[in-house]
């Protein structure tokens, strides 16, 4: 078993709840079993680059299992490969790895943990190739990373989607009206299935199962004709319909306009709409899926997570990453990790069990 | 003390958390000491004018105190004297108050309990001064109502919304953003004060006191440069600027497509993103702020509330309305309660509570 | 595939979050896709032996999804084969499994969907046995059963458990207080160590892991000693000490009078106090932690259970039950499932990541 | 208006959700307008007493308002005139407010805000006679102190003790049980009036108003008689019956031995289950009502009191204490104050209203 006597943690890509009890799991067993020094990288990879970091001391990481967002900050254009960097010219993306890994080779470590996405992971094993001690935490929301079961914040952000299922079905009953629901996914469609199975949503729409507009407003107009009193539609982010592309024209003034509100949840509404004569309301729950304090669930995954990690590093397998295979939490290579998304399939067990309920994917 | 042998209710407007637990706490003691049969009209005075009703029993209004939404369903069109009626040429609106005197007449009712907004208090008033045995309960999650202290919903709005801003908030300090949440309030801005100030939030702006785009840009900037990892902006749908008329027009794309969300809160997120070059994110609450079950605090006024009506009733007190002063609930007379809206005076306590810790009105 | 005409559908042993949505999973499609009659059997197997059962709408299992507890009722003294009957000499325990199966056998039943805990699954083994048409759905709070990884009904104890500990902290911390919650958990110590290691808990009693006093004072005082502002200590219901009996005697009180409250929990309590002097409180959860609604997990792991109830049904699996493996749900069958408790093992990672945290086991 | 230069602020008694926003409330404004050091006294008035206090930076006090307990400690045993000291013959309690004083002086304080309870504001007045410059902040969870209508901490004990009704009415319902909840109010019955009437308790105990044992059992066995599948019963940690004194005694085994749990709600539950056959179950709320993060309500309430005690000060209106009177904050001398308590008129609305709805008071 090799000692761990300087490690560093660094939390990268969208923030997800969480990823401080991967901090504290990982940081307080090394300061209490191995006395290591803990370096907090700042906002993820920009701070590697950067040279941003500090030290950890044990209240740092104590007290913060409960807590939402990163101590650490993150940030989402930190790649070290592909760096915005500020010339003359304009910002223009560089390639600034030999950056962060003089500032990996100044910090002196024995490990370094990357807790992030899809994206981090790749950095991860970028670096893992060049012989750093990298360590790898897949987080995200989306729950569409491909080597593992789940992953924490998935839990956290169906509590959030869920119970705003929920709260809008009281409102909708009262008032006869259609709600669209806009969650996050926007390849995979976890958390518009999930929640809206919990939610018992009554139509979903994923990208998995392009949806045909006809087969929702039929769906949603029979149901009020046979007097249902509303209908909830669940609809993931990056949901599209079969028969059309209007929905990518949309979404791209979101993605070039961060904060540009609309998108398929509004398109979805604005159809329903028209097409059915119903009273229509649209809500996007946005940034509040990211935000507050994990569940029991992802706090326990999450602490798991962090334990092992610190377990792959003592046996010196860098360039590996954890991930939860049924109950446990194994080391899988990274490389193997970030081959391919997890997407939603379609005639998984879950999909046939919303379908089993009376639930329409429009198709 | 009058015997009420026949009553009905109806809920009015936009709904709310706690309608159920007025319905409740009126019905429950009207059927126990009275024996009177209660009958509750369908969607509001939609319902009256088209004869739509059924008669409660006890079990339909047991264990519905926690229930979000209304069992009686509401309808933001229903006023009678101004219906909207299907005709050769389209919909019209028309006069229909007689048809909602016959259906009155028909039903023999001892008295009629309108629970609504200053919208249903009008109706009340008038449908009194005709002398229809009304007694009006206000409800509204704007507090906006001049003649009550506080109504029902406002504190399960203001639940909702302050949960959010707490979510956020996490989030927020993950990725040095600026994030605005858009909250209810279109001529008052107690939800925008009341969850901004319990929830923290840096900057509010309600209706009330106009502000200068500058003056939050410049906020926001210098929290920024002193090292705050965040600002939280808070939003009331109604907020205005003192120096244009911008928002006016944005408005108007929301009021006539109920399903656009674009509104103040983009606006002031994309202002905010040009002017400082922070990065910014917006949330627009919306329906999630009337839906769930109410607060504790509701449920009680709520039951308080109908519990006066009901007494009210038994005093022949036709067209006043309940109304909260201090701790007490007492009946004043519609007529007076309907004169004015009650907003936030700009030199409240609360306004200057904000102010003391540091809060900025963009003033 | 076997056509299902009649099904009747039970829940026995304690309530527990998600019943309702298994229900709703097995009646759903059975009336929308076989046009089955569902029956509703009432209060378990009591109500089987009993005769009392209901015909279940469409409308009867709509709208339950989110609701806690069981539309049919339970009952913990149900088993058919063990049955309490009031003789003119009292209550007397008899076999009144004939009386069940004569009221199975005027049902004309394809199969009888009975949901419920170890105790149900003997019974649908027994009955299975006889040739009756019986499928198990596991449930436990406490996550005890062998043969499936998960059941619902433990996320949401895990939830309320793990919030109540949230709590504690606070007021812990405001007065330098040890704070003893005692949890769910007779044999089996997973919602001690779930919601202890999710809430942070210093100190985790658990009965796969005997505890010695000594070890807990000791653990207690020394983080008083070195400024620790309090400690928190999670205790399994069942949790014991190596070292003394006593608690047996203390548990015995509880068992024969359920009002009682006081148990492990008020004793470890009592004995840190006299061994360390500091200040303690204590808490139990009790049956806190079987209400409610269920979380987003239990609610699709239940619709996931009852898909696949009917599914084995319509197979003509009986005898079986569902489980969860891994990621999927599949049919088990009964006979094997029932053999051993699913414990805790104190070399698990669930363990080893609590210890590795600073959690104290007393051992 | 006086300048403060030098502030102390510390809080005594039980802890209480509000705490801390009280305290952010003072020192941010005094910090932004006054440059005021703002010194934190630990330990309510232990901490002056033993001269343990620390300076708190704007740090310190931000990022605290939803946090519940208190970062400056408390204690429940800080009585500077009746202090436990520990001498060679054990602990005596003497008159310490000399030390107490001489601390006062060093400091050099322009103000002392004392936030606490009955106790604190007795000391606050005794203190102020004697020309120290102390200013009083009520807080009180059970909501019992006479010279303001609400104080924090109340709205959230009773957003905890409703929680926890309505989980316990699922599993109540499952199992027709009889559900007892104990929650706090020694000598005034707010907590269980008003979580009791906004979670449909059947029967609610309170100390004003003295139960008859019978009457309990009858309305309960009524119930269950007339086909009610359950019935909650809550009681006040200090309700007592009008026909014996049993529960004192009971009682004082609690009160002198602090980790017993048994008291008030064990007796009704026994004796419920005794007197009527039916199935009882008792839960006792007890630390789970102080914890946990202050509602909205008590956020904003505890901000405008903690606005309006500087102020006081800025006044130099010392031996004041803060009110609350309708939505107003005033300033009330604390000798005025502390005359008597805030006990539940037997005759009020709330106690009119949930008998209304058909809850019994045992009466």
């Amino acid at each position: 078993m090799k000692t761990l006597k300087r490690i560093a943690i660094l939390t990268g890509g969208g923030d997800c709840p969480g990823l401080n009890a991967v901090i504290r799991s990982i940081a307080k067993p090394a300061m209490a079993y191995f006395g290591a020094t803990v370096i907090g990288i700042e906002d993820g990879f920009e701070g590697l680059v950067e040279g941003r970091h500090r030290d950890l001391s044990y209240r740092d990481v104590s007290g913060i299992l409960h807590l939402g967002g990163t101590i650490l900050g993150t940030s989402n254009k930190g790649d070290p490969f592909h760096f915005p960097v500020v010339t003359p010219s304009g910002i223009e993306v560089q390639d600034c790895s030999s950056r962060a890994i003089d500032h990996y080779n100044d910090l002196n470590l024995d490990a370094l943990f990357a807790i992030g996405g899809d994206g981090t992971m790749h950095i991860v094993d970028k670096f893992s190739d060049m012989g750093l001690n990298f360590i790898g935490v897949p987080k995200t929301i989306d729950n569409d990373l491909a080597s593992t079961d789940v992953t924490f914040g998935y839990d956290s952000a169906l509590s959030v989607a869920t119970e705003a299922i929920d709260r809008l079905q009281t409102t909708a009953s009262a008032h006869h009206r259609v709600m669209v629901v806009e969650v996050m996914g926007r390849y995979a469609g976890w958390i518009a299935l999930g929640a809206g199975l919990a939610g018992g949503a009554d139509v979903i729409l994923i990208p998995e199962i392009p949806f045909h507009w006809n087969k929702v407003f039929e769906f949603v107009q029979e149901r009020s004709r046979r007097g249902g009193r509303f209908s909830i539609v669940c609809v993931a982010e990056g949901a599209k319909p079969a028969d059309g592309d209007i929905v990518v024209k949309e979404k791209d003034v979101r993605r070039t306009d961060p904060v540009r509100l609309g998108g398929i949840g509004e398109l979805v509404g604005k159809k329903i709409t028209e097409a059915t004569g119903l009273e229509t309301r649209v809500t996007v729950l946005g940034h509040l899926q990211r935000g507050g304090s994990p569940t029991p669930y992802d706090r326990i995954l999450a602490t798991k997570y962090g334990s092992m990690a610190l377990q792959l590093a003592t046996e010196g397998k860098f360039g590996y990453m954890v991930s939860l295979r049924g109950t446990d939490v194994i080391g899988v290579p990274v490389k193997q990790a970030i081959m391919k998304l997890r997407t939603v399939p379609p005639d998984s067990q879950l999909v046939l069990a919303a379908r089993a309920v009376g639930t329409s994917f429009g198709d």
